[in-house]
């Protein structure tokens, strides 16, 4: 039995990830940590009896202590808040760790977690754009391995087995798109929530689909690709493919190109970084190809999607560039989903930030944490400015 | 320098082996075969220099020599038919062996230049069809590496990287379709040679054209594919892919699909055949899928191509029942080449000896080609009972 902790259980990837485990029988979950979804916590727990649980605050504690006794299930030991998520990460007997929370609130477990040598499958961008060069340094000081569970840098995990970095020309990232992938730019810029949550292929949470929307989810997988695999913007491209079937694709030195392919379904990516290098009898559908009928690739548009281009942008200025944008991205993308912004508006609140910032090199977890913190007061001075002028503006 | 044979140097794959060789300029051609085009052969000689040339008889090697006067060129050591191409595939100096002639008559030399131990790169599919317990068996014994030629293995053996067998759920062949893809029955069976030779995607030589017409081709790539990698007729299987971007496809227990893609020039395979397991820039282009726009799928049709049906048959059998199709194959194309039969007669003759075997196991060389000859020789009968009764019917 292989002991597992898992970093934001109730969300997408969570619940993914504890159905791979029920599927391969010789896991066991020894801590958990999840937000605010205490009811469906409970039941997690009650099913897998980790050791040990954490969750947001005291009035989550008890509203689970509640929930577990109305289950009649046992409670484990509870912490709280950023250390109880240090603690999930870092539990002694955990061999892997599920890195899954959304947005920059992973990043400091995902890092301790790394330095304590696990087996890190990463299902949260933001830490390796936050802090692509830490997390790498100390992955190669304690050894720890960093696999990824986006499918798309799974994919390329996959496509490059038994290939040499050296004769790698380029690494293909597919996108489906997003909903707006047809839409003009006026459209998208009047797109309501609804349209921006309505993901073709992929059922993600709220943060992912919009990022999806606006592609800046491709342009975090771009700086994400740079940590995971070594290779800098000019040799990481994006294809759009609306069916995302290809995953992703690594272009070789001589002009072939390896692809992986499958169902749109989370689950295999999250049991390939479980189970790696092994792999083990799916539980998720084979592709049938011929059923498929047509797979499709066009270029991204970075006019109506210019959250790509910043992107690529954030990651040729490095250093504390990346974080600087996801940062503002995650301030703007709450002010849309509030209803505050227009989703063409997060482009500009972004933009805005990035211009404001003056990149520092060589940063420690600290100053990190202190650019993260300014990137997202500039990005509220921004959308407060926005606001009021979208409001005289009316 | 690496010193390579080519076996079969006027062709379509000598000839792109030869401009692979240009390309890499590392490698430097001791010998080459040839059967009867003494005027590309002069040419190739004069710029390769190989030390030994083969070619079929006395009568193409006087024409050779005068070829070579006109062109100033110095006469190398000439060797003559079977003899001659042994002594190519086996020359001393020789560490990578191109075995690219069409048909049965490869399959001797290719043998000895496995025995010899040599990295025979293999384009000669018919070899393996007809003996692949026999070459494997020698590869083993040798310790030969076999690198395939074919587009299609080719791009499984690069799946493969990296991959365990055990893990690997089935190998996925794609085909093109050939000309027929979307004809009728009907159409099929009246099709003019011109029609049967017209390939959608690749340029090849006749008697492989007309196996692509009748997908006959793909049947053999099915029987080939058991010798290179070792699963079973129920392990392989073939989608039909027009655009042959994706050259071939293997599936995981996981359900993971890794496929290899390029654009459709055979050097790719050939120099990767060369320089594996290295890869080196490549000659051809590389591949735009934003320019492909699509790539589609569909399932086999064994009513209209029975030649697929009739190689899975002879796979299951096993035995020398393949060896038996592939020699009766040759002969009815060739009787469809010189305008004898029908299109769809070539699967009736197929069948018809297939039929009239005693599948025997365990064979040696003698009986193998013992074995081709009766098989020959009862297409042959079939052919002029065919003939006279079409003559009666007329």
């Amino acid at each position: 039995m292989k002991a597992i902790s898992i970093l934001g259980s109730t969300g997408s990837i969570g619940c993914n990830t504890l159905k791979v485990i029920e599927h391969l029988q010789d896991f066991r979950v020894v801590a958990m940590a999840a937000g605010r979804n205490m009811s469906r916590f409970a039941r997690q727990i009650a099913e897998f009896q980790p050791e040990l649980v954490s969750c947001d605050d005291e009035t989550c504690a008890e509203i689970l202590e509640g929930e577990l006794s109305a289950l009649g299930a046992k409670t484990p030991r509870i912490e709280l808040n950023s250390n109880g998520l240090v603690e999930v990460a870092t539990h002694p007997e955990a061999e892997i760790v599920m890195s899954a929370t959304v947005g920059a609130v992973g990043f400091v477990p995902t890092l301790r977690a790394i330095e304590a040598g696990k087996r890190v499958a990463l299902a949260n961008k933001e830490t390796l754009v936050m802090a692509g060069e830490l997390m790498t340094a100390a992955a190669e000081k304690s050894g720890a391995e960093i696999l990824p569970v986006d499918s798309e840098h799974n994919a390329i995990h996959q496509c490059l087995r038994g290939e040499r970095r050296a004769e790698v020309s380029r690494l293909i990232l597919t996108a489906s798109g997003g909903p707006f992938r047809a839409k003009s730019k006026e459209e998208i810029e009047n797109a309501t929530l609804e349209e921006a949550l309505d993901h073709p292929n992929w059922k993600m949470g709220d943060k992912i689909s919009i990022d999806s929307a606006t592609l800046m989810n491709k342009g975090l997988e771009v700086i994400e690709a740079k940590w995971l695999f070594g290779f800098d913007a000019d040799h990481i491209s994006v294809i759009v493919h609306p069916q995302s079937i290809v995953h992703s694709m690594v272009e070789m030195v001589d002009a072939s190109i390896i692809a992986q392919m499958g169902v749109t379904d989370m689950r295999h990516a999250i049991q390939y970084a479980l189970t790696y290098p092994v792999r083990r009898e799916n539980c998720t559908p084979t592709l049938d190809l011929s059923q498929l009928k047509q797979l499709t690739f066009e270029e991204p548009d970075l006019d109506r999607f210019p959250c790509l281009d910043l992107a690529y942008r954030a990651l040729k200025a490095g250093g504390t560039m990346p974080a600087v944008l996801n940062a503002a991205n995650e301030t703007a993308v709450q002010a849309f989903l509030d209803g505050k912004i227009k989703l063409s508006e997060i482009a500009q609140i972004n933009e805005g930030v990035m211009n404001e910032h003056e990149t520092q090199y060589g940063a420690d977890l600290e100053t990190i944490l202190t650019v993260d913190r300014d990137a997202r007061a500039s990005a509220s001075k921004l959308l407060s400015a926005n606001v009021s002028s979208a409001a005289i503006s009316n």
